[in-house]
Formats: structure tokens, C-alpha cells, sequence
């Protein structure tokens, strides 16, 4: 985590809405993020990231999730039971492509031996990733059950760490060095007053703009400048979390907002992108076994979704350019090298297209 | 059709990807687009669209095509057959949203009377919707089914009218006067040479931005600013067109990349809001009857998407501009008025956004 | 409406769940149908089937609804806002293909016109259709506003007529005469008692079983039996009314499961069928309008659905029958006729197979 | 694998199409099965079933495939990238519940592995489950990574093991022992001559009926026969091979048939239960890599899918009666003991059903 201020502080305001206190995705009350970097010789980058909806078991005491598929190449772990029973009921876990099976395998671990789910014989583990395989030795899979064990119990309320941090060690994102990035909306009262966060791992391609400034076109870096590569490629996942009382049809909604945000750096969603996003409610509660067949549940009229829907957008907008913002230059496996975005002629950038003063 | 010039010629450059020769829909050959105004009196404001992919018998010679729901709030007749069998067997008509049966039953005149289909029992009509009711007097209905018809009847390749005419003749955007708009892409050679044209109706809300510039908030005028009201709602129909080989699934995934060129404007996706996208290729036809069954199709690797979908993206985002640019002030019900957005304004802030000189 | 037994009357008890007091779908409190059925001279076999959830103001007071497509050949109305917003906010009209823009105007008409709806600017009727081109001069489009205006008029409690009756006029299931068919379950106390109905337009072909009796085998007519043809294709509306309370999502999942009990009539939902189900709870209402951000909803939990999924099925399986069985023997345009499932030949074989003493 | 005959030589013949060769999914040339059984001590009752689309390299020669889900409770991992590219590239597993990120894991051993996939640093296992856990210590994760990939290493053509065998060693059907069945069509040349192949791991409940006879009725054991209980879960894969030409939409398509088939049965789809088909084609083989940006491929139209949607239905519905028939009583964990289907009582119901003689 790098002690060099994030966008904001350097005025870029990304939107028109204000952010929660971290403007993390932590500004959702219980809301926990823990991370494992693993940093090894010239190969290994690479990491996970836990996103944990409430500290409570998460099996016994599921909460309301929708996935949608922006692209869906990409191994997320999870997503038909989600989709089916509109609940998450395992913390979600970000990581490398050819290390979903660990993770998940590492969730089962977790689930199955916490407190409670003595008699558990089935869980969901949620399991998200994009492929870091340019920095990192992927195929070598060095992402452990242990890793994804400690990321779960590192897990905590306050600022979260982004670039080249968890799942985000060994991502690229427009060329430049991607990763963890986060980002906030508080609602005011009068709409509504809820917050939304944002988690996104980023590593895709396509003609980066920030809060407009047209910074691939100004570097000369983007998609498709000399020929048809797949430098496009890539993939985001993207967690939403809100206090908002939403059910699972319109936590699908919200997420298919945060591609949205996506569209707005510039992201196009190429053919090998999995843009993949995880939405919760942390408002209630659905138990994993009850003797009541019914339960009263205050849910938010669909009326009143759309300024959520443009805090989605923003927020997104904003973790993705966090994520490029706070990664820092990295050398890797096969002696490969991959650039910080400069800050410096960012902020030139931002100047000449009178973003900032 | 208003003389003034369309943002490109004002050095608006938006993307990365050239233009077809017409910057419209109509770049992609064969397609034609038919419009029919509607201004009568006080109330009447209003119109229809039509977009044919072929001027043969659409019927008998389908199009592979695909409907993606942005935001599924809207009447959008006809998309579940196209899902399923992955066809297009109509003209596609835009209206508004109570017109929408008017504008299907005279799809099924038109079609049933067409030499050729004198035994068809059944067709699936195509008709997409924004609501115009705060200038037009939307209850009363006033397309009729030989406002449809001529439509069809006067379409024609070559340049598009833009602004306030055919189905945009009522519409409303970001709380500017909305309406048709149309551009294009054309890969270049090495990206394939495919052209990407796309049409839209404007007709919804957010917080506009102009290639990156926040003209929405600079004049003050945007979603949420005071209160939460439905000032967000509305909706956009999107029409994509290409020549590219792609079947029906890869017709899907361009046609989600529409929604990202909506985002790029500032769109939201609000709750009331209709964002459909309809896409269709004229790479090849689908014979209603045949006694062969097989066909050798070429198609399209998936590989080679990601170029496409940068030109949907860009050009759904110039589409919605030039219906913004090209749409006049106008007055309709109940006295209600809608401003243009101003060119004048526009341009200065361009400038001083460092977009032109 | 024929004075025949129905087949549970004959003692065809299909399935193993008790019926509700009526076996229709207005076993299901509040739920109303009403049908106006067209025959006139050679040609006219048509008609309108109108299906109310409540008898109040449904646009400003919506139910829960969900649709689920089976095969979307067909042209379904409104079913992309019922699947975004989770409401259906019209009566349910069925009628035949080519009738079905017709009768979302009428549904328009019907909706703009109640009290209360005076500043309505959008609604979204709701419509289902099966094509009885065979029997019906269905080019010539003799369903007319007034009748759907009429069949919501007649809309009541109570018995529902089925066979050759309203939208089931001219339609042909299995080669026989197919129809108006319904039927309903109530769930024991201990499952909850939650009444499930279903209301279905059968109009579809395949290999008919009839409670595992082999009826299609044994008269020796069945889809495929000489060569290909389209015999199997036709549609089959169905529709699902529960006072069970459940979201959207929950009623898709139970939405489906009518397609089951489809299959346990022989139906294969082939290629040209339109095979869809439109399902709502009466439970609760979802207002229009509303200054209440959020309302107290009280869900059943996912663990107590099982028992309203095999009501689905079972009363969908005796609809069907139910249509086949009460239809009659029918002559149309064209001179062409279809006869009616003899009920004699059937209870022979339900006898030889064991089903009835 | 048990010497007993199959239900078809006791002429329990279900449906009117005839069957392949084989009566097996490995009658679609090329496709071949591999099962690995886990009987150890008293606690595993386990296994793995793997299907190769073919025995080449399957990522660097993927097949057409989809993927339904007829209810998604359940943890198939692989689903979204085959939804969004609509290729299979990686054999199919399935296994228990539990166990699914180990046999992922065992899938990318054995793709990173293979010559020719040197540089592959993506793929997407494809592992379907059901839960043993009755029979079986699923918590003790006794399926390891050797034991996947002998069963795909033993995969062959021929005839396959059914019962309990592989990845149906501990399943539970109906309240019987369930497994593993397979079953085929072989389409008249009329109809196309083509042939449709299934497998299904049988796992589930509901109200037991072959071929039409009322086998848990007259048993005593069906679903909520008591009360509500959770004993109509369980799950069921599917797995559908044919070598009839089609693209991904026509395979979903086909695949939702076999849920059809299942119903048939007497399957509900329970909540509990995660029904999932998996679809492919072995008519044509989609490249990993390639130059050429198009390639010509012949499909079949969709007039002439219905004959092959009647064959995925029979033959889903005759798998799983096989299923049945050839597993046997087995004993498990904490003493757990599932009875086998009599098949003396069911030759005597089908002989009172008058279904042979």
C-alpha cells in the first residue's frame, strides 16, 4: 500500500455524487476486505482478495447477491447458484485464473469448518479472478489454500489497500499496471442516504479515459492502435456492496450498472474479458435453515433504484482509475515489465483538458 | 432536417476508430432507414422510424440478429423470437411507446401483403419505444398504421435526417431536446474492414458528457441535482448494424456494447428507463422455407470481436451526441417546451476542455 | 362450454396433490376470467381470453409477476418489463398471433381509460397468443378491440369454460382440438396451503400421454410418425396465478416448472412453438405510485417452494388434458376440420393401461 | 457395472424414436466415457464420470457446446465462459458436490499439460455435481486429482457402466440408488439420420413414473408424501452429445429438452436441486488459435431441430429409468442404506400398467 494520495485528494473529482467516509467499499457497514500479495523471485505475482459481506457465518446467515455477466470468458466460480436462491452465502474471493479451483477448494475449508456447519454438505464458494499471467507464473499456480485462508481472516473494516496489492500484485489494465482499486457513493438523505461501494481487480484493455481526459489517446497507448492484437483482453471483476434494502432482482440491476463505470475508463469488454460483477446486500438476512416458511423483508421500491444505479456507475469509474493510480511499477516472470501509470503526466493531462487547475 | 453541421464537422472527434463515408447506419450497405414526422397543431410531436436491413423480403430472407436489454422498463415488441431463433423477419420500427401496437399490426399488414407471402400465417413484428409524452400528446395516439407503412415505403440508403424527425421527433435527453441519431465505424483492413453503423432515439437522462467534457454539470442541468425525481428516466433505443459475418450469440455481444457507448454519454440506465439494443447483420440471409437442412455459413472467430465491439461503443456514443446536436427547441403539450442543447455553449466548453481549438 | 364431464369427473386423477374447490384458476382468490369466443360463418375460429389478478385499478396497484420462455417462437407482449421490474401491471390477455397487437391496444385503451390512470403516459399490456391459422382465418385479424375490451368486461370468479372457447376457439393440440384448459392444486396445510392455478391455451404437438397413458402412440397420431413436418409445432400458453407470496425470481422458478408438466403431456416444445408462461402472486401489491421509499414484503423462503413446483406441474399436466378433453370437434376456413379427442378411446386405453377400473 | 439386463431388453420402451447402437451417449462417434468408482471402507461412496467431446486436444480443438440451467441450485463450475463463447474446451466431469474444485484443478493439470498447450495460461473446466452426501463422507473430499484424470485417461468408446459407478457411486433418486444412465436416439434418415446421446447422474426426487406408470405412487415413496421435507432434493446433471450441426443457441436450445425429459419422470426440479444440462456438438471443432478471422460452417437450420429435441427428451427420460434400474442397494456412511428399485415390482406394475405383457 502506497502512501502516494490517491485521485481524489488529487482533485480528480470522478462524478457527482459524494463518496463514503474511506470512499471504499468499506463504507458499507460490515463490510471486511482482507488481502495476501504474494510477491516470490522474478515469478510470482499474484495474491487473493477476500471481500466479506458481514463477520457473522456467512453459511448460516446468508445475504440477498446477483451476478451479472458482462463477458463472460472468465472462470468465476459460483455464479448459477447465486443467480438461482439470490444469495451469496461464502465470502467472496478474488485471485488468478488458474487458481479459482484453490480458492474455492479454500472456501470449502473455511465453510465447512466454521462453527455451525458441522452438518454443511454443500456450500457455494464465489470465486472471482482475472488473469495475471503476463507478470506472474500462472501456470504454476502458487496461490495456496493458506493464502486464501489468511486473506479471509486478515479481514477488516477501514482503508483497503490498492495496486499491486492481493489479486490486483500481477494485473494489467490498459497497458498500464492495474489492480485493486476502490471507491464510494454516499447517497444524500434525500435520496435515500445509502452507500454504495466498490471493489474492482482490474487487468483489461481498450482506450483509457480518465474523468474524461483522454489519456490512451494522448500516451499513445491503447487497443488496437497498430493492428488486431489482443491487448484488449483481459478481464474485470467488480464487487458491489450496499446497505441499500434491495432484493436479488435489483442487485442484478445495480450490477449491470457497474460495467457502466467500466465504459467509462474506456473498458470496451473484449472478446477474452471476464467482466464479471458480484453485487450484495448487507440490509438483511436470510437464514441458511428456518422453521418459518415466510419472513417479512423491507425491501426499496424500484422507483427509488436509479440514483443507487448512478452511484454504481461513479463508484466504479472511480476504483478502476484508483486501481491504475495506486499500482506502481512491476518486473515479473519471463523478465517482463509492465509500467505504473505516470501521475505526473496524468496530471498534465488533466491540466490541459481542465480537469484540474 | 436542420442544415447546421453535425459535431464531427464542429472537430468533435469522438473515439479512436474511423468513420464510414456517411457516418450513419446507412454506411452498412443495403440497410435503409424510412422517417415520418409528426407535427400537427399543439399536441402532435411525434413519429416513426424505420430501419430495414434489406430491400428485399425481409420475411422470406431473415437477418441473424439479437436483442440485449439494457434496462428492460419498455414495450419493445418482438424480442423473444428474436432470441430464440436468432432472426430478424421485419423491418425494425421506432415510435413511441403507445404506438407500439399500432406500429406492429402495420408491420403485419406490410408484411402480409408483400408478394411472396401470401400463405404466411405468422411474422414477429419488431418495434421499439421511448416515451415522448412530455411533448407529444402521447394518449392520443396519433401514429397511424399508414404513418408505419410510409415510413417503410420512403426508406432509403444514403444520409440520415438527425434531431427532431421520425420517432426522435418528441424525445428528450439529459433534459435537452433529444432525437435521431446515427453514426458509424469502418475497421480498418487489418481489423477486418467491417463497418459498425448504429441509429439510436434519444430520449433519457444523467449526467451528460460530450467526449469526455461534463456539459451537464457546467450548465447545471442534470440527474439528481436537486432531488430525486424521474428526471433520469426515459429511454434509448439502439439500432446496430454490420456487415460482419457474426451469428445471432455474437450479435448479442455487440449489441451489450451499445450500453457502453450509452455510458460514455453519461446515460444511466435508470429505473423507467427503455435501453434496448436491436443488432443485425447483412453478412448473409436465413430462408423462411427451404429444403435444405444445412447451410454453410461463414461466421466470424470470436477472436476477432474486440474491434467490433470498440466500434459500437464509439459510435452508440456519437449517435447519441449528433441526436443531442442536431435536435432544435422545441414546444409541444400542454405548452411544455424543450431547449436545444446549445451548439454555442457546447463548443466553448469543448475548448475550454481542451477537446478543440 | 360443453356439459361434458371433465376428466377428473371420470376419474383421471393425474397427479398427487389435491385439487382446489374448482380445479381452475380462479381457485385462486381474487383471480377472474373472462372469454368472448368468435365464430362466424366458414372462416372466423378465433377468440379472446382475458385473465385478471385482481379486480381493482392492476396499473396502480401491480402484482408480483414473472415470464418464462419455454421457446420463444411467438410474440409474446410486455414480457421485457415484467422480467426487469418484476411486475405485471395489466390483465393477461391471450388471443391468436396475428391479434396480438390489436389487443395491446386494447389494453391500452382499457388501462388509459380506468379512473385513476388519467395521467398514465405508459403502460404495458400483457399479451400471449397461439396461432390457429389452421381453422381460423387468422390473415383476416377479425379480433377486434371490442372484443378484448369485452372478455376483461366478463372477466368473474367462479367455473371457467374450456375447450372451443375464447382464445382456444380454433386451436389444435396433439392433431385433436385443443383449447381453454385450467386446473389448480391446494397445498395441504402442512405444505403451507397455498393454492397454485393454471390457466392454458393449448395449441402444440408431439406424442400424447395422457396421465402415462400412451393416447398418441396408441391412436397412432404423433409428431414425426411419417416424416418431418411441422404437426409438432403450435404453441402453448400457460399461465400461473399463487396467492403463495413470492418475488419475481421465485416466480420465474415456478414459471418454469409449467413447462414440466407440458412435457409430461408429450409435449417437446418444438421449434415453431411459443411455449410461455407468464406467472403472478396475488399475495401482495406493488403501488404505482408511492412516496414510501420502502414496504415491509413478506417472501416465502426458498426451502418451502419444492411443494408449489410440483403444484405447477401437476395442474399444468390437467390443464392441458383439461383442454383436450372439453374441446370439440371443429370445422374452419378452408374447409378444414380437426376432431376432437374421442373421450371413448381414451377411457378404453385408461382402462387397458390400468389408469381407471 | 451389472450383468443385469437393461430396462429396454425387459421391453420397457420408452418413447417412439429408436434408440443408437448402443442405446449410449458414446454413440455419437467420438464421444467416449471414463468412470473412476470409490468404494472404500464404510464412509466413500464417490467417484468420477468424465466425457470427452473427443480424443484429441480439446482446447486447442474446442467443440460447440451450452450450457442450461433448469434449476441452478448447484456448483457447475465452467458454465459462463461457455455461455459467452459457446465452446467446450476441456473434457466434462462430473463428481460430488464437494469435490468440484479438485476435479477442476485435476482439468487444468491435465489441459496445461497436454503437448501443444505449452503457452495456455487460460482454460475453463467444466465440472458438474451432485451431492452424495447420504451415502457418502462428502465432507472428506475423498475424490483427489489422480482420480479425475484416470477417469479421463480410462475414457473409451463402447458401452457404459451404469448405476453405481463413477460419479453416481453414492447417488440417490426417487429414494432409490440412483448413478449414473446413458440412453441414445438414432433420428430416421427422414429426419436427418442424426444421433443424440445422453448421460445423466440421477440424484434427485419427486414422484417416480417410467414410462408413464405410477412406480412411486404405488411404492409408497414420493416426494411430500408425508410432509415437507427436503427429501424431493438432489440434483440431476445431463449431459447431451449429438452430431447434428449446431451452433451454441441451437444446443441450449436442445438442452432445455432434457429437463422436459427428466419431468417425465416425475421430476420436479426441487429447490434444493441443481438440474443442469450440458450440450454439445461434435459435427465441427472450433480452433484455439487461429489466422483466419472467418471460417465456413454448416449448420443445420432451425425447421429441423424438433426431431432432435423429441430425441433429447426420450433419451434423457430412458438414461435416467436406466439409471435406476442397473444401480443396486447400497450402504454407507453412518450406516446410511439405500434400496435399489425393485426390479421385480416394477416389471410387475408395468405388467399391471399394461405397459409390457
Amino acid at each position: 500500500m502506497k502512501a502516494q494520495p490517491r485521485p481524489r485528494e488529487l482533485n480528480i473529482k470522478i462524478g457527482v455524487l459524494p463518496t463514503g467516509k474511506l470512499n471504499a467499499i468499506t463504507d458499507v457497514a460490515g463490510v471486511k476486505v482482507g488481502q495476501v500479495t504474494l510477491v516470490q523471485g522474478q515469478d510470482v505475482r499474484t495474491g487473493v482478495t477476500a471481500i466479506l459481506p458481514h463477520d457473522g457465518n456467512v453459511f448460516q446467515q446468508k445475504v440477498p447477491a446477483a451476478v451479472y455477466v458482462g463477458n463472460g470468458f472468465g472462470k468465476l466460480a459460483g455464479s448459477s447458484q447465486v443467480e438461482e436462491l439470490g444469495t451469496l452465502e461464502t465470502p467472496i474471493i478474488l485471485t488468478n485464473t488458474l487458481s479459482v479451483p484453490t480458492a474455492a477448494d479454500a472456501l470449502l475449508d473455511w465453510t465447512l469448518g466454521q462453527a455451525g456447519n458441522e452438518n454443511a454438505r454443500s456450500a457455494n464458494p464465489v470465486v472471482g479472478e482475472t488473469n495475471d499471467g503476463y507478470l506472474n507464473d500462472i501456470r504454476g499456480r502458487h496461490v495456496k489454500k493458506e493464502h486464501v485462508l489468511e486473506a479471509i481472516k486478515k479481514a477488516q473494516s477501514g482503508a483497503v489497500a490498492e495496486g499491486n496489492v492481493g489479486a490486483g500484485t500481477g494485473t494489467v489494465a490498459f497497458g498500464w499496471k492495474g489492480g485493486i482499486g476502490t471507491s464510494s457513493r454516499k447517497l444524500p438523505e434525500k435520496l435515500g442516504g445509502y452507500t454504495v461501494g466498490i471493489l474492482v481487480q482490474s487487468n483489461f484493455g481498450g482506450v483509457l479515459q480518465i474523468n474524461g481526459v483522454p489519456v490512451g489517446e494522448e500516451l499513445g497507448q491503447y487497443s488496437f492502435k497498430e493492428t488486431l492484437d489482443k491487448s484488449s483482453d483481459g478481464s474485470c471483476m467488480m464487487i458491489v456492496a450496499t446497505d441499500a434494502p434491495l432484493d436479488a432482482r435489483n442487485l442484478k440491476r445495480l450490477a449491470k450498472r457497474a460495467i457502466m463505470g467500466l465504459a467509462r475508463t474506456g473498458g470496451i469488454a473484449s472478446n477474452g474479458s471476464g467482466d464479471y460483477v458480484i453485487a450484495f446486500s448487507t440490509a438483511y438476512r436470510i437464514p441458511h435453515d428456518t422453521d418459518q416458511p415466510t419472513a417479512a423483508v423491507t425491501l426499496l421500491h424500484n422507483d427509488y433504484m436509479s440514483p443507487l444505479f448512478l452511484a454504481a456507475i461513479e463508484a466504479t469509474e472511480e476504483a478502476i482509475v484508483n486501481s491504475l493510480f495506486m499500482a506502481t511499477t512491476s518486473e515479473g516472470t519471463q523478465g517482463h515489465k509492465i509500467q505504473e501509470l505516470s501521475r505526473e503526466k496524468v496530471m498534465e493531462l488533466m491540466k490541459k483538458y481542465g480537469r484540474v487547475n
